[in-house]
């Protein structure tokens, strides 16, 4: 059986204030048509559908129509968990329904185990969940972290394998010795809630959320897929995609998605970056962070910037800004209107005109008479 | 065949603060028992099952187990319409599996020209609409209310139309004639989106949701079946429920459902309200408005009227309070000492003390010493 596994979709996210529905919806597609090429069985949804537990209508919308047209439209049997950035009570509308069509979607831990057999394998849907849910569950006050959770989760599933099938873990969890990138979320990515490795060797294979790096794990049977996007910076490098599981030999390959437009990361001087000969030879439709080895104060760079790159997300310096002339000291012995003029200059790069002068000196005469 | 009729759920709504969620789920028990002592054939919802479109995770789950309890447990079939509180989109989730059970939900304008026929009926499925997605669908700009927009509407159920059927219309709009009442949302509740009664008359019967009196339209086959609760004090009087539709006949009877808490609007004078001997003999423990007759103040009244009624909604005056001692004219002239002084006696019944006058004209000083 060949089984697609993708995780962390983020539905509804933004980056650095850009929408990103419509690139969700793009490389959606793409996916679609590897699904189609590679001829799969079934596809692994694992957990973060949403960005967020309150998603838009818009979001919700194209969630919808995505589990509509992979499931009910494409035929394919969907194995779906929810992970820590849904809400799994509104995840689990229509679950009860969905499996008439092989969508088996699990929200909550006991619903974990029931596993779903497909073929040769058994898949053991498990949601992200909250260590008071498993200590609610096994009535067991000493379950305080995930990794404790997992030890009695794990015990129980085996109760359930079948001896012929193979054995497949679905989850959204933290597992030991992953590294991680800036656009999970911190909460819960820590020491204590990572699944020792060791621990999942029951598993035939383990197919995970969470993470957005694929390579975070080193572990041959335990694999994030990582996100469909790259949602931070830190990505960049990451290609993006799904993996194809052939659960006969339980080994996969990895399918990259192209997105809509790419993330990069451009560090260099602003003359340089401004140079209609250098940025004509760059991506400039990508979403953009860009650090600025310049030390000097340069007037209007992120409108200037926004000019050659629409998709700027992020602006820094590599070396710090040099103030020279108006330390922060020296500003606040100005008055106001020196100090006021010299912001002018500082940001136009020309002076006031006699007008202005006019003008700003009525303004903070004013402002003054109303303090 | 038989059908019960509800609408109006508003599952998540809270009353004067008072979260109605435990209400709801109660009077739901008693609409199950109805339909079960009735042995319905099928349930129309008409609209409104949420109070807000976003609803909380909680109301969410209550919705999603109603829904399941009726559909899935109970295995009734199930004709169900967005209202204008609802988000036709959130609302949506789930919708082309829930079918498979006879689970019959439109939120969308074009999905009401698809009638679900259940034995000797037809049902036209009409969710609350905005006259632009008439003109979208119709591509009819004329279509600038729900009044003008319900003509082609109409027109076109008319042609899919069985012969051998009758047919019967569920819908979530205003019909000319109703009156209203304050817990009904005032947008769009106005001569310009009034239905006209006239223009229903293809139909054998229409199953409406929107207002919240069952009384409020006088046409034999045009109900609306009233809210689930008493969601307003203008609601008082208004027995809530469900009717139950019989099909051969298009007939119908109303049964009431009893609430967990009833409402009522009591209008007495303090002194009454607050003697044992009275109150021991009303409903305490109702949702309660209160119209005091009494013109004096009367220090600590709304605290005092929670120790005996602890859901009190609302409190007022029938005919205002006469602040004999201290019109606001006279206590302008007051220094702060004298009318706080005042305001203290006047609310708690005693003067201040010697040392609660110090500790006022330190407070008082220090505030002046502030400005």
């Amino acid at each position: 059986m060949k089984i697609l596994h993708t995780a962390d979709w983020h539905i509804g996210k933004k980056l650095a204030g850009f929408e990103l529905l419509a690139d969700q919806e793009a490389v959606f597609e793409h996916l679609v048509a590897v699904a189609k090429k590679e001829q799969v069985d079934a596809i692994i949804i694992a957990g973060d559908l949403y960005d967020r537990a309150m998603p838009s209508e818009a979001a919700t919308a194209v969630v919808n129509r995505m589990l509509l047209r992979l499931n009910r439209e494409l035929g394919y049997p969907l194995l779906v968990v929810s992970g820590n950035h849904d809400s799994a009570v509104r995840l689990n509308t229509g679950r009860d329904w969905y499996q008439s069509t092989q969508l088996y979607l699990n929200t909550r831990l006991d619903q974990a185990f029931s596993p779903v057999t497909l073929g040769d394998t058994q898949f053991f849907l498990l949601p992200y969940f909250e260590p008071v849910m498993a200590r609610q569950y096994f009535d067991d006050d000493s379950l305080t972290n995930i990794a404790k959770a997992m030890v009695p989760v794990i015990a129980k599933m085996q109760t359930m394998f079948a001896a012929d099938k193979k054995h497949v873990l679905v989850g959204h969890f933290f597992a030991a010795g992953s590294e991680h990138s800036d656009s999970e979320t911190r909460v819960n990515v820590g020491g204590l809630d990572a699944v020792a490795v060791s621990d999942l060797t029951p598993f035939d294979y383990v197919a995970l959320g969470h993470l957005h790096n694929r390579h975070a794990l080193k572990a041959e049977k335990i694999q994030y897929s990582g996100a469909l996007l790259k949602y931070s910076v830190s990505e960049v490098a990451q290609a993006k995609g799904v993996y194809i599981l052939d659960t006969q030999t339980m080994t996969r390959k990895f399918m990259a998605l192209a997105p809509k437009y790419e993330v990069q990361h451009l560090t260099d001087r602003f003359a340089h970056l401004a140079d209609p000969d250098y940025y004509q030879s760059l991506d400039r439709e990508a979403y953009t962070a860009i650090t600025l080895t310049d030390t000097q104060v340069i007037p209007n760079v992120m409108a200037s910037l926004r000019a050659i790159f629409p998709r700027v997300i992020s602006l820094d310096r590599a070396h710090g800004v040099r103030l020279a002339k108006t330390p922060q000291v020296q500003a606040a012995k100005l008055g106001p209107l020196p100090l006021l003029a010299d912001f002018y200059q500082v940001t136009t790069g020309t002076a006031l005109t006699a007008q202005q002068k006019t003008w700003a000196k009525q303004a903070l005469a004013a402002s003054q008479q109303e303090v």
